[in-house]
């Protein structure tokens, strides 16, 4: 691909016009949506009247009036054709550990002490692993480990309570497959818990066709919420006022505003929510997933991942060509791949991986590192995340990316002093 | 108090500068600012900035060199001194519920399944009895419900893991003794949580010379912070590393960017954080704790205090002369009051309550409304509730307010047909 043929591709991409809704800074190729997703252009307005008149103007006037008080669902609303959920099904609250553990505690409550096992993958997303622990201990049970996913056939039995995954792994972006798991894990007699914190908005995710049992995501990456929005949480209609979830806070309950001492919990996903909503946060969410609502007029999820997958194509195709330092470790097969491509570097520059994305940030390519365990079984590698936002990343950023890649690679630009101290948080 | 000696009282006022920080609607006297705080003047442009320049400019970058990461415990230092905590004890995270539902299973994990029992109002806000059933559940305990707090030092006994209290109660805005009863809750070996919703910022605390063990508290009362803005938590230092919370998210890990697979807590009060913060909403709340920085070189909290107190005395005073048809509900004596008065409606007019609120919000003066329950032992009347902010409250405002409740009662305007229907949710 040359760089013209990359620019010709933006020409011809129905999906350009979508670019525009983002504040994207001049001279960055943000590759980094996975982490944060980028700044709708509509959102400083939002969130400003959000705090000028509905908070400062209307005051407490706006739990009525601008509908704060069913922000949470309304926004679920918004989210759920994303997820492949319906209106009402969906609650945006809290944090994804949070959400997580609600969803556990909901889980395990329907196993009614029968089954104690929750299985995951070790490499699972760490929050989702130390969740999944507390709430373990919490019931007597287990959590499981698997190594690679080849091993979770095997492990769903008659003790399985749960099958706790994260949809797109946070390292590989390898994507799994959610009907085929959750009919298995269902087959079983055990429930699935879905973190889709690098799927919704990244990939089509069908939650209902799948007949999966919960869900949990992020707001904060694919969806554009800004950083640290507040996350979801879906619970499939049959569960709802089954299941029982422990943060019992007011306004989960039937009717808050009674005030009563005692707790009768919500019908529906409302019983999922806790304390008050984080009003001006939300606002701002409410801009990312606007984006999605004028992406539907051009094709909606089905073309951004045409484009994700156009996209993370030519990624590698490129990298193959001209990083011969570096392997791809994201699935080729498209069944398997979310909407990020990790890269490990070959011996001897296995550990440089942190200095070179440090090297291409100063350049002004904005991926990830994500330090692996060598000493594990599958001598996890250090990893260069680089995500693809079919809303805003162009083909042309992928092509440039991968030159200035290819060339702090050749020219060693990363053996920079000031690209070798681990003293960033992310 | 005429409204000339109100007006001389306002002019004489050392605190009355800090109001214009606030962005205060024309022509409403906001009496709310204990479930809503006003807006500051300096939170549009500081969001503005968050968004724009951290987030939309800076993107990923931000969590290092715009200090996003270290936020939770950034305000909770610049909280520290409203509550009688020094730097590094306080954490501003996740919503009031979830902070008491950490704390809770702390403290019960600290009585090692010896002491079951934990205490406290059956009139206390209901999100802490909900979440205190769902703690005791999970630890096979039992919550034991006070009508008066007379009854409280005799259930102070050998059962007795927890004295639960909110601080200042948010119906009667009656105030407990912190230091008397955590005295007398720890002579016999129990543990006290106190939560703070009504307290911070609103009265002097001092949660170290209490020697308390746990307190909570909220951002957008009277902190000022926004709707739903994130809460806090404290725990007493030498329970720190001692004590358990079980949402164990990867940012109470000690090192959450290791991302290894097991739980290892982070020292200190960071072990309370769970998931990732919530950057807009936490720059909002910034701006709320950046008055009282300013209120410190006019006196700090005991000058807030001060002036408090006599604005809540001139109005009961203004009540007790010109509002025959009310009765007041708040403790007179200073030592067991907070910075709210509730009234009640004196027979026949006892459920006129809702439409009487009603009427005054209808004339730009806004309080709220609590139902009660005519039906308990103590026959808890409906209530309005006004909140008194030493911030932004003026003396006119007290006698303006009174003004117009004497004369929606003398004139039974609250009897139009508008005020009557119960559809609003604060």
């Amino acid at each position: 691909m040359t760089r013209d043929d990359a620019l010709r591709s933006d020409a011809q991409d129905p999906l350009a016009p979508l670019r525009e809704q983002f504040a994207l800074p001049e001279g960055k190729i943000y590759l980094d949506g996975n982490s944060l997703g980028a700044q709708p252009k509509a959102t400083p307005e939002r969130v400003r009247r959000a705090i000028e008149q509905e908070w400062g103007t209307d005051l407490i006037e706006s739990w009525n009036k601008a509908g704060w008080i069913d922000a949470p669902r309304r926004l679920g609303d918004r989210l759920a054709p994303l997820i492949g959920a319906r209106s009402g099904e969906v609650l945006v609250a809290d944090s994804t550990s949070i959400n997580l553990y609600k969803v556990l505690h909901a889980a395990l409550s329907l196993q009614q002490g029968q089954r104690k096992k929750v299985v995951s993958e070790r490499s699972n997303f760490p929050t989702d692993l130390y969740i999944a622990d507390s709430v373990v201990r919490a019931h007597g049970g287990e959590l499981v480990l698997v190594d690679s996913p080849d091993e979770i056939p095997a492990l769903l039995d008659e003790h399985c309570a749960v099958l706790m995954l994260t949809h797109v792994h946070y390292r590989t972006g390898r994507m799994h497959d959610m009907a085929l798991l959750t009919r298995w894990a269902q087959q079983a007699g055990a429930l699935t818990v879905w973190d889709l914190a690098h799927s919704a908005g990244a990939v089509p995710v069908d939650l209902l066709g799948a007949a999966a049992d919960f869900a949990v995501g992020c707001g904060y990456k694919y969806l554009n919420g800004g950083p640290g929005a507040p996350a979801f949480v879906w619970v499939h209609p049959r569960h709802l006022g089954q299941s029982f979830q422990p943060l019992m806070g007011w306004l989960g309950h039937e009717s808050p505003f009674a005030f009563t001492p005692n707790y009768r919990p919500a019908v529906g996903i409302q019983q999922y929510q806790c304390g008050t909503p984080v009003v001006l946060s939300l606002a701002a969410l409410e801009c990312g997933l606007a984006v999605f609502e004028q992406a539907q007029a051009l094709g909606g999820m089905a073309a951004l991942r045409r484009k994700s997958l156009a996209l993370t194509d030519a990624f590698m195709a490129e990298v193959e060509a001209r990083v011969p330092q570096a392997r791809i470790v994201t699935p080729r097969e498209h069944a398997f791949r979310g909407s990020q491509v990790s890269l490990a570097l070959n011996a001897p520059l296995e550990d440089a991986a942190y200095a070179v994305m440090q090297a291409l940030i100063a350049r002004g390519v904005v991926g990830d590192y994500r330090a692996g365990d060598p000493a594990r079984l599958d001598a996890e590698p250090h990893l260069l995340r680089f995500g693809f936002t079919p809303l805003y990343t162009r083909f042309v950023d992928v092509h440039d990316a991968v030159t200035q890649l290819a060339d702090v690679l050749a020219r060693e630009a990363w053996r920079a002093p000031e690209f070798q101290k681990k003293n960033k948080v992310t």
